[in-house]
This record gives structure tokens, sequence and C-alpha cells, in this order.
């Protein structure tokens, strides 16, 4: 299943083949996994997501762990079956526990329930929320 | 904006104000939300969720602050303001500084685009993040 | 908040006039409401909306009540506020008890806790949910 | 395709076997689907899921039939092919006869058509439609 | 996977079977796709939906092409696997050129990630995108 | 509504001035949005989001108009109303013809159905429709 070929790496361009030599530095891992290499037919496109997630999911405020368990909760939330998966699994690699995870779909349930609950009643937004 | 009213306390069955009144006592505030107001004519489904959702965001392995700014990105993703808003004040109430508020949207913002060019491009999921 | 005009009466084309005309014999009723009137600026799809609406939502296997329990469920799942207020208006109008609206609520909540949990959990389809 | 391994029966844990024997004595049935068999990692979700999906599923103001046909409509918009083939195999083994399947597809298909051409109008909430 | 049978020709009924005969004959092709496949189960519904169909992407004031990839950015942020593939196969078909590809999907990235920021800022409208 | 304070411009800090500087000579216009004046406590992602966004939207294999015709398609999808509003405005702005417009809602609503029903149907890709 995909719309385009996943090219390899002798058939990379220039401009991908530098972005997959950064992925691959900063991974410190020989691995690039599907994503890249069906975004690697658009170097354009490649290069701007590869920065954008660098510089996002790195150390900052939020522990990087946590932010792929964000990251997690977002893709169940807009339905992406392989970014569940690629996220689940860098949530692990970056040590998210058994413990840890299980909470994280149940706070993801919870939500998703009173999400459409507030939506069914149109509750209006309490004045206490807003911000002055 | 509202499918129902909103109940005053002077309102509530017996069944909602012992809720109300589980509400209060665990947030150790008397303020309780629109959203508990309008669940209110049904005090079988404002128990079962008032429950559940004290059971998982409560203390465990993920710190509270952390699950409610999971709350948010889930909500993000559904589109629902008013579950944005409060979760948003509950997150900045736990703790959350505005430099983790900031990265948290960065990294919703993120995956959001990031879901799209997958399923965009019908990326089949790697074999390594499939579970043996 | 719109992207359009309202459209009163007196500004409708011909053929949106013949639409409304229709509108209001099958509801039986004089009050038009602002989707149709928003829709209006384009005859075509206003005719055509309105004729698979009608087609659709009228007498047939399924209760007219239940396939508007049906509408809300699904303008939920949507986030559709306009669309839940108008077909929790239309749903009550047709029968829906108030015990009935709370259980499509419990049903919907659940559902949505489930397919994220589901989703999650990147759960393989049972062999035996396939048709053969 | 998983993040979690299905868990067979000799794997459960306790907590866990005990809410599989209830599903079983529950649906008068020895089959226990692919969504418990992930769920059963972690038996408080499994058990409080269970439980919610027994007390909202099961008879009460609308039909047991009913309810799998609105669980379906909320699967379908939010895209969950696994919770799409579950609830279907449920509404057919309910009653739900071909008919009302097919009707029930088209009221799915005309909720999505009309809550997307509403957001994209931007139609504002007619008066009529608020709860005084 | 699926919840019905895709019906071969020989299975048709007379009037799924002249919907079938103006698809091949408005597409020039022999060839017709699982989904009209799957929906002649239902005759009414597959005849609507074909109709609406050709009424809605054929020529208009929208070039067809363009037509087909406005289809590709709704199907993705529906999270519609099918509905992705075969509107990118369609648009090429119609002429999409790779560049054109890309730029799609980089626009339905971008929107992706504003539409989740503007959602957790809950940015009111301004006055200026308000309609008179 | 907004859980954070539009800043005016005398509240910017200096890197947030820069992009505001850059958004005004970009658009030949004074005028700033609500969503960068959100945006603009965190001049990061200001600054990231902005810099993306010029380089997505401006000339290239895709016309602008249809640039914003696209923004506004996946918008709806997402339901998030301030985008839908915002890029109508663009969309006009650009040239967007009233009849565009009229059949650029009906692709939408058409897509919005077709999805819906592919996913209900769980229809399997055709052969014909993957990439070699």
């Amino acid at each position: 299943m995909a719309t385009v070929e996943l090219l390899s790496d002798s058939e990379l361009s220039a401009e991908a083949r530098a972005v997959f030599d950064d992925i691959r530095a900063t991974r410190n891992s020989d691995y690039v996994n599907n994503f890249w290499r069906a975004l690697a037919h658009d170097p354009a496109t490649l290069k701007r997501t590869w920065e954008n997630l660098k510089a996002i999911m790195g150390p900052g405020a939020i522990d990087p762990k946590v932010k792929e368990m964000i990251y997690i909760a977002v893709s169940v939330a807009h339905g992406c079956p392989y970014c569940v998966h690629s996220h689940t699994a860098a949530a692990r690699t970056k040590g998210m526990s058994e413990a840890e995870y299980h909470e994280l779909l149940a706070v993801i349930g919870m939500a998703s329930m009173t999400n459409r609950l507030v939506t069914a009643l149109g509750v209006s937004i309490d004045d206490a929320y807003q911000v002055p």
C-alpha cells in the first residue's frame, strides 16, 4: 500500500541523501524508516519536515519521552496507524514504561469520551477558563 | 449554546448532588464547571464519567500535569474548544509552565502535519515497529 | 459568523425558491433554517442536498426518529455544533425521549473511547468479522 | 499489525481472566475478540472498559440493535476499521437487516456531507435550536 | 477486509447494472473499482452516489484535475486510505504532475499544522473575515 | 474565547516583531490577523510557522488561489472555523470566484460522503491503485 515508491538509498537525490545522513547522525542509527523513504521524492518537503521535527522533538522544557507520548495521542485521534506504531516504538526506545503506556491509553480513551459528550451537549465555555 | 439547560445546585437530583459533592471534595474547590452541570440531567452517565475521570487522571505512573497536557492534545485533535479551554486551565493549575505549553503546541502541530503526510503517502508500517 | 450572507426569502432565485417551497411543504412548517439560507447562494447544491436528504431521512426500514439519532452521532464525531443542535432539535420533534437522548450520548461516548483504544493498540480485525 | 501482543487465555492475569469470564458469560459465547486480548495487558482498563460497555450497551430506552448501529456511525466517523467491522458484525447478530444496514450507511453518508457543508459555510445556530 | 462482498458483474441487479453501464460509458473504461462493487448491494445509494459524483466532478468552474486534488485533501483529513489511493490515481490520470502532487501534500500538511495550532489557542475570528 | 491573550504590536518581543514585519512586507498590508497575535507568545513557533507557510503557499506548480482552496478543504474536514473563515477570505482575495467557491463546497461535501461510505463498507484498495 502506497501512493509512491519507497526510495532505497541508491535512488536518493543529493539533497535527499544529505537529509538521510542527518537523520542517521542525529538518531545514531543506520535505520531510516519508510516515512522518510516516501517523502524523499520531494527533497524540499523532506528537508523542511525533518528540520522541524528535529527542532521540536529534541530536549527542551518537556522530556523527549513525554513528547513522543503526546505524539501518540495526536496520532491516535487523527487515525494514523503508521504514526501510532512508529511513535509507540519511539516512546518505548526513549524509556516509556508499560505502566506509563497503559495510563497514556486510558487518558486518551477518557479524553475521547468526554470530548464527544461535551460536543453533543453544546456546553459553553466557563468564564473561568477564558484568558482575561 | 447548549442542547440542555445547565443545572444549578438547587436543581440536582440526589444522585447528581452526591457526585457534585465528590467533585468539590476531590478538587478542594466549590466551583463545578459547566460540563458537569450539563451532564447532571443523566445521573448514571454523570457518575460513571466522573468516577472514570477521577480514577484515570489522579496520581499514577504519569504526572497529573502531563496527563492534562495529553488531554489537551486529544481535545485539539478532536476539535473540542470547550475541552481545550478547560484542560488548558487545568494543566496550568497543575503547574504547566508557559515554556511547556508552547512546546506542547509545537508537538501537536508537528504531529498533525506528519500524520496527514503519512496518510497521503499511504506509507506501510515498518516491520521494525511491529510487536513480534 | 459566516462565510456567506444568509438569504432572506426575498433574495432567493427562482430555483432556490422552489426548493424552499418544497422544504416548507414537506415539513409542514413555514420555518426554513439557516443552513438552507446559506446554501441558497448555489441553487444546484441546494436542490441536490435537499432532495438527497428528503429521500434518505423519510420513512423506510429505520424509524425517522432513529435516523435523527444516528445523524446526531455522526455530527458529534465530526465536531459540527450547528448540526448537533439542529438534529437534536429534530430528533426531539420526532419523539426522542430524554431517556433515549441520555442513552444516545452514553453510546457515543463509549464508542469514542473504544475507537481510540483500538487505534492506539493497532488491533487487527478478527477473521470472524470478515465477510467470506 | 499491533503495538502489543494479543494475549491467549493462558497468558492472562487473574484479574483479566475474571473479566474474560464475564465477557463469555454475558455474551453466552466462548469467543473473546482481539480487542479484549490487546487490552488484557492492563487489567484496570480492561475491567473499566468492559463494565462501562456492558452497562451502556445492554437493554434500556434504546433497542440494543439500534445501539450497535449508532456505534457503527461513530466508528465510521472516527475512521476505525476494526470497530466498524466488529460492530457491524454485532449489529447483524442482534438482528439488523440488510435494508436497515443500507439505510444506516445512507444516513451516515448524508450527515457527513451536510456536516462539512455547514462547517464550510460557518452557519450560525438558529435561535430555535437553542435550549432556553 | 470488508463488511460486504464485492459483487461481480454477474451478481448485479438490473438497477445496479444500469449504473455500472453508465460508469463505464462516462469513464470510457471497462474497469469498475471496488467501491462501486461494494455499494452495488444497495442500488438506490449506488445510483444516487454515482449521479451526484458525476454531476460534481465533471467540467465546471474548477478544472477536474484540481477537483481530484481537493478530493485527496479531504480524504487525507478524514483518514480514508482507500479514497486517498483511488483519488490520487484519478488525479494522475487527469494530469496532476509530480510537482503538483508534492505541493498538494505540502499544503495539506501545513493546513493540518495550523488548523490544530488555531484550535489549541482558541483564536477568535477576526472581524475582517466575517461576511457583513 | 482564547487560551492566551492576543498580543498588540507594542507587546511583541524583538523576534516576534521581525516576523510581523515580514508578514506585513510579504502581504503588502499592515493588517496582521489574530492567529499570529496568539502565536506571538512563542517566537520560535511563530517564526517557524510563518516561514513554512510563506514557502509553501507562494507561487509554484499550483496556483496560489488553488492552494487556498485546498487549505479550505482541509480546514473544513478538521473542523476549524477560524481557519475556514481566514482561508475563505484569502481565497477570495486571490481571485476565487463565487462559482469556484460553490463547486469547492460541492466537492468537499461529496468527498465527505464517499469517504465515510468507503470506511463503513471496509472496501479494500484495488490493485490498480497501488504503486508498483
